[in-house]
């Protein structure tokens, strides 16, 4: 153990751990839950820091020396390798204060050993002085919390869910000539492809994709100069503009300084509304995931459409018991990002003046969405939509059983007699076909030259 | 017109009206939305205020003649009579104090009328003075809350709720002794009776049930007697029991005087823990209806197991095509429950010292969720329920063809042979029998004294 | 009464009523709630019904007189003079196919009215085969729950949300120069202005009218022309673009084709997302309604900064007791619209194969959202907004008693001394200047001129 | 590396852990998020486990030596000594399967190894015909849900919040003397004690623990006997009613057999219930954090009546600035409960036929809450309430100050004139005593006789 301080007096720490006093504190204060500030926030945290160190080196208020011990601990801190040293929980004070030391003081003190300092002398480098120059909980947080929700939508989701839209699409493409029953109200309908049932679901996720694009500008806003409250007390007039050119040179992303600083420390409202996109596609994701599970349902006793890939023992005596499991764990996912978003709600709609208090728990709530998604996405990507085959025969007989086929002898037989055909089949339970033979208004043959259902599903073929 | 008057000054108010110068005002400031207060709130009010007078006048506080007054009118406010004269929006002030001085004013004028007096006279009764006696908004709402959720869940939701389990264990008797295919995970499983399906909704129900009369009693706690803070300030240190009493009289509920009167105020955690029963029942309603219409989705292309009743036109060419509706609307009634208690639980948490100011929409939330489930509960019944029948021809083809029967041949084949009869079946596609008569296991015959579905259903019922 | 028949049959209707069989029958089936569909819809339903009669008569489909007079009878339904006709509830089919059939039936016997024939004989005009034409409830409904929306959040919520930032602005800019102390985790903090203050609220505000914009083009791509399952069977190959193109005439937006008609029906992502900037919205306006609840609090005993008009009676005895009510109105109809959100997610996700029937609960919600969001924002803006004022004494006080002034003396004094400046006037209960001058550090005079929190509160203005 | 099989053939396993062939299986195809299944479940199968060899060892089915191994393999993972083999995602198979058979192939192998076997081999214990005899994961699963959730509630959630409930108590007990200004719609209003304010939160929370009672017998029915469907096919009569009761034995708590096992398996009702009364205990816990942190606002520009416990450097130079960071994580928790609560009603409500899929999902959200509310009831009463102080002068200040004392001088100078003496002292800014004195209504003496606060806070007291 080693002793560290801050304005509260000395506290003991491990010896292994970069953290000082503030960090040693929020873990005793704080015992609550499981869950600890997640690996991208820290990166997140990391950026800024290096950020910061570059501006106000530039600037003139940091040395060159300082400046560099700085960057390369955050560099340490950016690419991971020093997550270890930071334990704190989520459930800590509502600002993300607390972890916002957690980085001053483990930057500093690995600068420090970098330069042969001893740990917790705050020579060369001190935490709040140095580290955090410039700088309030107020608005690093809050600019942290967007360059991380920014980072894992575009480095993790929209990677992953285009991956499930080309798959899907490729299914489209694969099943686009296959003629199937509709069903609406879960009742038989008029027929369609398969490959235009998928088409729907290839259109719900490029649209999610579309919103998802669509969030990203509000996110890329940085709360950052705004210090303390917004006013940009203590900062230098073009700290704020300089840090986001800054951090949107070292991320790629076109991050920009937040339109007005008083909001984006005082309220959350572009992670509320991003979470707002990611329950629309745990919608989507739900919904398309409870269509393939059913489709697929059987082997013998349901609708048995699709077959879907056996990754793992369904029944070990029943063949063809191939659980859908990964439409489950996708569901489940759902569920849980519809949960998320009602907490982010609460929690972004709870600021007071100048400070929103929720913000580790929005931060945590939307990175988990997020990669829940992305994972989910991706998973069921690989482990299902690439295997997913048609059930030619079942699909066949179905479309042939259907009653809702009549509907193409309208024109030639008139409303009344093909209602007439349809009202035996159903009473006989025979095919219409064998109803509409045996009433004496068609052949066989006329009936399949007059009955075409690829001609249903595709009316405007040969029209247009 | 006439002018009426408060503390404010004077306002016009509609003559053939009722209500005063505050309700008249309210309507005024809170143009917000269509919804207005319920009647099982206004009911609710006018029992509080006609016991009001029978305790002000038994303490001796309000003269027998007044009292008389005060009680016809409050007694036609009870009876729905005057509905008409609460036009105040939910979206008002949130200690609902509107539509306490709605109903004051109300009752006095009513009352004043049926003395011969002269309507905004405040003469013989004047609302405040009289009408509202020992009373304030902030114990008085609260009080009617509690009323009219007790009222509403006791002869609505209770009665149609055992209509509905009713009717579903009749179902369940009636099907007792059919044996169809289980399904987990959407796929094949080992047999049950359709009476056994059944028997878990109307267990599911039944306990629902209970969940229900848990939470009354919680419920039967009034506020009444807190006044402003809790204190009980400017009341008869009697008012409180006697009003409980009084009440519960009127009501024959076994209505109590509130165990802390501060917290009957500044929170509604009986309101917000009664609506958590009511989610729970909706989640188990969202379950049961929707089993019902999968089980009843065909008639040819879906699972076709229930024959649902044909109450409007499901397509007018195609026979059999009887939409679900009645799930339908349960499964919207049941997404709705799950949204109302979303709100009523942000409301629920956002109290401040002595008054939570959420009142006004966390009664019309629950009233709206005890409403829309009893009535589903009993369309349900009535048009889905009573009528529902089996469709044994397809009950059956399933059962004979499911492969999951096999499991009944492992204690006489072993396990391998058994595997290797399922397996052939499935890629021969055939029944579990052919399979095992090809194979030579079995003949026929055997195959069906072995195989019993029945026996696979009910395994205990000839050991025990 | 009349006899009106449909596929089902006779059945006896008020002699008074447009309506036919179908909505009669639905009125029997489903007497569930008070909530029915609303005249928002009614109306987009109206304008799509006049569409289809001028693009079916354009197509050569519908001959001139009888398109005429389903024009005709569409325009008294697009002008609300037929809201009478349309009871139905919104706990009907999931499809709305109900509601449709309503409009079919309404405006074909109101059309034959105006034709002098005789209502029910479905001479000149047939409720489906004329009124319904190239259209299914599956494309009509979804159809006009996009139009309905766009109409809403363009014609009620933007106008008055803009309203509200108008007044909103005007205040900011009145209170440019006061400046105040900031509160952060409730606490004390460094000042800024009360117009900065509001101008978080304009700016969060903004953006979220910047959200409302982008989720519209959604919105307006239009299911019609996808009829029963999303491939436009029994449809003109033109009758889809057709539509949009009519509808866009007809309404001044837009409107286009949906790009994939078999998501347009079996799911409603656009309303989801709709939701998700909704329920952001009602996050702002619930921080920025408790912020000025709680800067208004007092009259003796709260923060008193801001002093809010008094619309109604507080306290008949004390003066300054003005309760926040627009406030309470607003705060309780954000929960409501979080509540809704929740039931609109969970409705978006239970889509399955070719439709989700949720849509008339959906699109309830959805016009119950954007209606008491839009007149609570009128409300809030008219009776609170604008008569906001400061309390400039009280703002005054606590900037001068305020100890986070300190902070200024730090260039001057150094930390050290500053902060023994802080810890001397905490203890004495004295001001900071007080406390510096018996230190000795500073006179009066000098530390006037030291610390101006207008400086800190605009810590740029010199310096740029 | 060694190999283990399963059903689906021979795959690669780190030989350094006890899992066999599935848990590596769903390792890979469920690679989603971060949660796996928390300690408390595998605990809870331990304890299934155990009770399962026992059970089957008295009805003479499995011999005592395996029993003996499986009952020694139990007791470790009951002690949590092998959680680290237990690996699996939440994200699995919605059934729970695959953390099931992760129970049976470590104990299978840690009792293989106790005997001295060869890991892998399933000799001398076979992880599904000797650990998962007589059970299916569609029983085994929610069983250990029960399980898991009764002794977290009982041996976590109802401690701390009973700790939180005393430390409350004792508050009201020392605050029983003070008397302060109460707040309605944040505006003040006639006073209270504190001691009366406080012994709202107890009686909040009190009730709040006797929910968690009233919720617990549904908890202690358990599905285990029902096997795969709910019939118990393939189990003996009597072992779901051994396992009831030797599940009881082992854990003290009165589980019993599930009054209908098809509802048991099908549905969770218990859990979203007691979800329910969660997050009805997070809405009573926010509103008694967020009373606490504005209580305790200031220290200058707040209302100041509390002071709270100095846990952490709240700013380096201002004394006084204590932020509330228990509130703030406490409201934070509070948030997530009612998130996860929407999470676990969709899920709940999504069962088909047989059985329910969203079963990890569920338990983990409801194990979440129960743990973060247990465990920041047990830090907030640690480290906020035990600390708390009253700001004696402040409250006095507010008292004294404020103008709601006037309604004390009704019953003497009458309502208009005690109404001019508050008019007087709101125009003037002066103190009621100094208007009233002024107005020459009454001698200072005679004011302090007549207005005593105490009076109006317990205005029983002397009259019972």
């Amino acid at each position: 153990m080693r002793t560290e301080t801050d304005s509260m007096g000395p506290i003991e720490v491990p010896d292994n751990c970069y953290w000082g006093a503030q960090t040693q504190r929020s873990l005793h204060y704080f015992a609550i839950g499981e869950d600890i500030m997640p690996p991208e926030m820290i990166r997140a945290i990391g950026i800024l820091k290096k950020a910061a160190a570059i501006v106000n080196c530039d600037l003139g208020k940091l040395p060159p020396d300082q400046a560099e011990l700085i960057i390369k601990a955050a560099d340490e801190v950016i690419r991971g390798e020093l997550d270890d040293h930071f334990p704190l929980s989520i459930w800590q004070t509502g600002s993300g204060t607390q972890t916002n030391m957690n980085a001053n003081e483990v930057i500093a003190n690995r600068a420090i050993e970098l330069a042969g300092g001893i740990l917790g002398s705050k020579e060369p480098i001190h935490p709040n002085d140095h580290v955090n120059m410039s700088q309030s909980s107020n608005d690093t947080f809050p600019t942290a919390m967007h360059i991380a929700a920014v980072e894992e939508i575009h480095h993790h989701l929209l990677p992953m869910l285009t991956k499930l839209i080309d798959a899907l699409a490729a299914k489209q493409e694969q099943f686009n000539h296959i003629v199937k029953i509709g069903r609406t109200h879960l009742m038989d309908a008029v027929p369609l492809t398969l490959g235009q049932e998928f088409s729907g679901y290839v259109s719900q996720l490029e649209k999610n994709r579309d919103r998802l694009y669509q969030i990203l500008p509000d996110l890329c806003e940085l709360a950052i100069g705004g210090t303390a409250v917004g006013t940009g007390l203590n900062t230098h007039p073009q700290f704020a503009q300089r840090m986001a050119k800054e951090i949107a040179k070292l991320t790629d992303f076109p991050f920009v300084c937040a339109t007005n600083k008083f909001a984006a420390l005082a309220s959350h409202d572009a992670i509320v509304m991003a979470s707002g996109a990611l329950k629309t596609l745990a919608a989507s994701l739900m919904k398309i995931a409870n269509d393939i599970r059913w489709l697929g349902s059987g082997p013998r006793c349901g609708l048995g459409e699709l077959i879907l890939p056996a990754n793992e023992p369904g029944s070990s005596i029943m063949p063809g018991k191939v659980n859908p499991t990964q439409c489950e764990a996708m569901t489940m996912v759902c569920a849980q990002v519809m949960g998320n978003d009602t907490a982010i709600n609460i929690a972004g709609s709870q600021g007071n003046f100048e400070l929103n208090v929720f913000k580790p728990m929005m931060i945590f709530n939307l990175l988990n969405s997020i990669e829940l998604l992305g994972d989910a996405c991706s998973s069921f990507t690989d482990h299902l939509v690439v295997g997913l085959e048609p059930n030619r025969e079942q699909i066949e007989y179905y479309l042939t059983n259907s009653l809702m086929l009549v509907t193409a002898l309208n024109p030639h037989l008139g409303y009344d007699r093909a209602a007439q055909v349809a009202k035996k089949a159903y009473t006989d339970k025979t095919s219409l076909q064998q109803a509409c033979v045996e009433l004496g208004f068609l052949t066989a043959e006329e009936f399949n030259f007059l009955v075409r259902p690829e001609a249903m599903a595709r009316p405007f073929e040969n029209e247009l």
